[in-house]
């Protein structure tokens, strides 16, 4: 470690353990909530765990609103819809019920609440003077660990470009109730893109350029935890045990990437999100062996460790043969939980490629990825991908 | 796991890394400080980082008054004479250089600042009303973790007693910054003290009855920094490189007892410290081979991790083989660091046992312990331990 001085902040409050949704009244208490903006998408909207929270809203006798028009991908002008009735009713508070995408939304508006304007307005890093409204979340995938982290991702559907709104101390839930019931009614699919979308938070905060020993704590876990428990939990999302688990393993990678940033993974799956209307989880899970594969060489200790955090038989081998190991070990993952391996099998097409790949290198993610990355080097892993 | 529901939180934001201490100026601008009250030790305020600290407080103009009469184990009426400093010079902030016992003077005087009354009145959890006022704490020991944890103890010195004072989300300083520099003046004992209090905090939180996943990431991680580092930063305090580890993982150790609550080790060691005047790291350290013996049977399988993280060659033992390795390790530990063996050795008197023993019993630490104790469990355990 060399003398840069490096942060750690996460300032949210988390509840978790099986039925740990009984705590809602009591944190709604402690937060003096008068008025909610309940968010939740459609799908979400029609579960059992829907229900059981509005139950619980319900008997606490406290008023809130529904918005439930929250699409994967949310667009800026669902921020601005859901900010509207926020504004109208007089809200105090947010509580978010669903994945990522509704998490963001949440925050979005809590931005918003506080500081006026447009989301557009806020792209960048700490550019909202005031703090959010307190948010409640319970997330209700696996996966983005927006719960804890410090970003929200909105499009920008006028320009089709995804916004990248971060705070270094602000932009977190201020409560996270993570209680693996939320997860049950989950697709199979939806589980896997999660999942591998937090596994890629972990990885990339743990091999990024400003990991430190106390992100590596939570990073390192989160990888062993998800390698664990992602196979019983998507083979069965009603799998209590290793559901909280899997929501643990998002939080701390959550943790984690926000605050070291990610790398080119993560970079990559932003642009084919933009682009191709790939879910979030599923694009990175689709770059990750590429991404991985290329950064190697610049960290072959903590890829041997990755590989040993999995479950990796690495013992006697050299730390590169262990290293190596890592990458064989995700595509198996990958394989086993049907991600496709090519970007054409998601929708990719050729003719954007380069397109992607000077976006890739503009967003500047050699501030974090360990490896340092060229437009051509990005050009080789979406040609290598696709 | 059962369905407890548990919680995790830990709001301070961390700066670390060699030469950290730069950041300094930054944090007090982003504080919007407009007077410190400056707390530190005698010890301390001999040394060339207080000169350090000094000189960027004066090179920002920012008005401080100093108060340095902080002993060991520091009493009620320390913490009292420091907060009519603060209130006399309308102080806005608290900045703390010094050990665990500064970082415990800060947060009580943050207390009383905030709330008045007496230290006495808020000995329990969640005692205190009002947030305590911005605490800035730059640890100049690796142990405590005092700087992250919600919780302090001073000594009530007219009834020889340890007040502990916890505040779930409230009693953490607001910055911390972990600079390797502040650890190269720390005599052998004292770092080797301090060390294994970070290792006891590690340990007890981490087969806590609260455990949880995420505690588990923080807990494993600083017992796995702390066997890598503690030897060559005992041997030598200016390894900056081992003493940035140490305070990574004293910090690492501290987020985890905080949320989980400690164990008899440390519950042995409070009343050792306060009935013999034995510093908190050494009662800790001369106790922990004793206590984690006894509590092995509970939960061999984090004993066998345990003894993993330790570096501990478990390939192809048995669960409950690599266990008791684990404890073998900790007495070599224990040896290497120069830690005496018995209590006898610190100056306990066999008089005292039945005392400590029935004390022990009525701290209730069984809510956190993992293995039920009753008062007799704690007189063996002493008297093995004298």
């Amino acid at each position: 470690m060399d003398s840069k001085v490096l942060t750690y902040c996460c300032p949210t409050q988390i509840h978790l353990g099986i039925h740990a949704l009984r705590t809602l009244p009591e944190i709604i208490t402690r937060l003096g909530a008068k008025r909610l903006l309940f968010l939740t998408d459609n799908g979400v909207a029609s579960t059992e765990i829907f229900k059981l929270v509005k139950n619980i809203l319900e008997e606490q006798h406290l008023p809130f609103d529904l918005f439930t028009d929250i699409e994967p991908d949310p667009s800026h002008t669902t921020v601005e819809k859901a900010h509207q009735i926020y504004e109208k009713n007089k809200a105090t508070h947010l509580l978010t019920l669903g994945g990522g995408s509704t998490i963001d939304v949440g925050k979005a508006v809590g931005i918003l609440a506080a500081n006026g304007g447009r989301i557009q307005d806020y792209e960048g890093i700490d550019r909202f003077p005031n703090p959010p409204v307190p948010l409640l979340a319970i997330p209700t995938t696996a996966g983005t660990g927006s719960e804890v982290s410090g970003s929200c991702v909105i499009t920008d559907t006028d320009r089709s470009l995804k916004l990248s709104i971060r705070g270094s101390t602000l932009n977190r839930a201020k409560v996270a109730i993570l209680d693996p019931l939320t997860l049950s009614s989950l697709p199979h699919h939806v589980a896997a893109h999660a999942a591998m979308d937090a596994f890629v938070h972990a990885l990339e905060s743990y091999v990024s350029l400003n990991a430190n020993p106390i992100t590596d704590a939570m990073n390192l876990y989160a990888i062993g935890l998800i390698s664990q428990n992602v196979r019983p939990f998507v083979a069965n999302r009603s799998n209590l045990e290793a559901g909280l688990q899997m929501l643990c393993a998002a939080s701390l990678a959550g943790m984690g990437f926000s605050n070291t940033g990610a790398g080119n993974i993560h970079c990559m799956a932003r642009f084919v999100g933009a682009f191709f209307h790939v879910p979030h989880g599923l694009a990175n899970a689709v770059c990750l062996p590429y991404g991985a594969d290329f950064n190697l060489m610049a960290s072959p200790q903590k890829y041997a460790r990755l590989a040993s955090a999995m479950g990796g038989a690495v013992h006697g081998m050299t730390t590169l043969e262990a290293a190596r190991t890592a990458i064989d070990a995700i595509r198996r993952l990958n394989g086993d939980l049907g991600i496709p391996s090519r970007l054409r099998e998601i929708g990719v097409t050729e003719n954007r490629i380069s397109e992607m790949a000077r976006l890739c290198f503009e967003a500047n993610y050699n501030r974090w990825n360990p490896r340092y990355t060229t437009v051509e080097d990005f050009q080789l892993l979406f040609e290598k991908a696709f």
